[in-house]
């Protein structure tokens, strides 16, 4: 049995010094390093031992000799080896998950998710970083002692934090949910500014502490342009790995298109989620298909496609929050996990899914340099290629060309944040998503 | 491709004397079946079709010829044959599942993971009938729209409704989570008569309306009780099939061990919760494992297991509840899925789980004609038996007593509601758990 290491001193977070220092961005559109202004905080860092790290039992750990990462959240402190029991040693390796906002209500469901292994997979244990603010540490621990209390045999690590170097260290998946909401009167514009600035420091944390292949999701809004921000902030990280969710926008579209067809939801394949999760985002009924056929050969209600699918699927969220009083966690928990699953499981034969990526090459005549969601393929290995045989007639183009607009608008409006110079805000209209704020 | 069926007329309630009647108790002690006097509901039952009933394309659905289950929530109404389709045709039969007090925050974390497939795995197609009430119907209608923008393919079926007749029909599984809260400064007693009512109702229509075999998990505290007169309500249903929840408590347990031990959680087996879902429960250190050895020979600090053990164990909702402000819903709903997993899959050999069940020829000497948590083993076929090798010292004894005499109690407060005469209420002090009420 594993001697007891509860009690190990918590220690300080490392000097700024003792990080790598990330070499020079490779291309002129990346962020030049700049000395990072971190805030030293106090030692709050709770979290668990390296995975498939064995003490001899009668070790006695000093600050000394102890791990890096010897700080701990309750259980999750014990030592262990996967590879020395039967149930566990034909386990995949151990990966770090890094989630930010933690303590709120979308992540209070995704963590579950992901430590029960609807995710990963049944043998694929994991770490969960938590990263909170000083105002949400407290629930953050209740969040860290529910998680204990679930006894998720595939959760091997759990640690919370405040400090997003420490959070986020070799972090092989980070899910980036926190963002400030609009307060009462705040203009979009201050929105972009004050979200952009968080999403600069976690893209420029990343950088220098993630793994370097780190797969990063980015979920609290104004998203694509967060997302932007972050890979701008993030030159030794590839671009091509940083993603804005709009997969929840198409669940809803496929759902609407079910509904509207009279079939069940599984029936509806390549559904487009096209640009900016707003109100300019173009739900894509010209590819999708119901049963493997045309939409428009399913749905001859041409009025209804053009019309009123789209504006039901962006105004899901507010019916939702008029219902149910609050914003759709759960729902948008599960369009993480389908997000996550479609780049770590091979994408069926045929079809594809969404994702707000970074525009590189791309072969929709979109504008290069933003982050636009678009369809995608992958053979799950967490990399993705876009879609082949899709079509774009003018109706589709129209739309998209506006959907671009804006993030070309919010691109100029985050300028100073993207290392490009000066700020130049001038978006035309207020196009959040109700809800997602 | 299916026609759309998406305004379907609303059926009426079926009127009360189409129901079958119940043939007359067999047992003395339980409840003689009463007039029903079910308030008739305004018809807001929204639901989906019976499983793998196909209608002909061209098919016109009239109120005269549509199966009684026609009406349907959104999605959820189209018509499909799971052993059409190659995907699915392997698939066991739908299963039906109730859930009353739908619309809370433990269901919002239950419903998600039953949908997903990680309670009854992967083959298992399943029926949400989900129970609210006329305040939260709304709310009600946001968790169904939720559930169809998750997209979950083994969720083939979503009522909810407000009258139990209606959403207990057929119910394979019946997960019985809503109870009133406790209002301030009201007594222990008369909560067990409020919530009686609302149990020994849900018994009546338990047996009236649902599946022979149904199992019935009651979550609503005070549980154990609620279970007893859920149970003496349902003469027809084996009292054997009926559980109160004491699996957080275990959970729980083995968390406390684990962590004293310095442990991994999956390092503790065979914890029993005995008795009362209460401060007056006891969690046995005496039978636990660590490691396969009894936890006293791995735990040496006694005073720790006398003493501590239990209060941790019991305070433990009560600390989470000043962490997050709110009580814990997510792992409670775990600890529901894992009360359901022990039930239809197969107990590890030599290990066991503790559910609250009627005691009707115990080995441990434990009062009959109760519900009391013991350990159980099951073959993971929906029933249980209860463990042997059982050991119990005065220690344990003395605190055995005190559980089933609060119980005791208990019953007699609720005579009236299990048909047993007139209630003489004499309980002796306040053991509502912090955050259960």
């Amino acid at each position: 049995m594993a001697l007891s290491r509860l009690h190990t001193p918590c220690m300080e977070p490392k000097s700024l010094s003792s990080r790598p220092a990330a070499p020079l961005p490779s291309s002129a559109s990346r962020v030049p390093r700049v000395q990072l202004s971190r805030r030293v905080l106090p030692c709050r860092v709770l979290c668990s031992v390296a995975p498939n790290q064995v003490e001899s039992p009668g070790a006695q750990s000093t600050v000394a000799d102890a791990p890096k990462k010897r700080e701990c959240f309750g259980v999750f402190c014990t030592t262990y080896d996967l590879k020395a029991e039967e149930k566990t040693k034909s386990w995949k390796s151990l990966i770090n998950i890094a989630v930010s906002g933690a303590a709120g209500m979308i992540s209070n469901h995704l963590l579950f998710k992901l430590a029960s292994g609807e995710v990963f997979g049944p043998d694929q244990p994991i770490a969960l970083k938590l990263l909170g603010s000083e105002r949400s540490f407290q629930a953050l621990e209740g969040v860290a002692m529910e998680l204990e209390d679930s006894l998720y045999p595939l959760l091997r690590e759990v640690r919370i934090g405040m400090d997003p170097y420490e959070v986020f260290q070799d972090a092989e998946w980070a899910l980036l949910i926190g963002a400030k909401p609009r307060g009462p009167g705040m203009e979009r514009a201050a929105l972009l500014d004050i979200n952009g600035q968080i999403f600069a420091e976690q893209g420029r944390v990343l950088n220098a502490v993630a793994s370097r292949n780190v797969k990063v999701i980015v979920v609290g809004n104004p998203c694509n342009t967060n997302a932007l921000i972050c890979l701008k902030n993030a030159p030794n990280i590839p671009a091509k790995n940083f993603h804005a969710l709009t997969r929840l926008d198409e669940n809803r579209a496929k759902c609407q298109l079910a509904l509207k067809a009279g079939v069940f939801y599984d029936k509806v394949s390549n559904m487009t989620i096209w640009g900016n999760h707003s109100t300019t985002q173009v739900p894509d009924f010209l590819n999708a298909k119901i049963n493997g056929l045309p939409v428009k050969e399913v749905i001859t209600d041409t009025k209804w496609l053009e019309e009123e699918f789209t504006e039901r699927v962006q105004k899901r969220g507010g019916v939702l929050i008029q219902k149910w009083g609050r914003s759709s966690a759960a729902s948008t928990a599960v369009s993480i996990v389908d997000a996550i699953r479609s780049l770590v499981t091979p994408t069926p034969k045929g079809d594809w899914f969404s994702s707000g990526v970074y525009t590189n090459g791309n072969p929709y005549g979109i504008a290069e340099d933003i982050v636009f969601s678009m369809p995608c393929v992958s053979k799950g290995d967490g990399d993705y290629e876009l879609a082949k045989d899709v079509i774009i007639d003018d109706f589709l183009r129209t739309r998209l060309k506006r959907t671009e607009a804006e993030l070309l608008a919010e691109k100029r409006c985050v300028a100073h944040l993207t290392g490009e110079g000066n700020a130049y805000c001038d978006l035309p209209e207020d196009t959040m998503l109700p809800g997602e704020q």
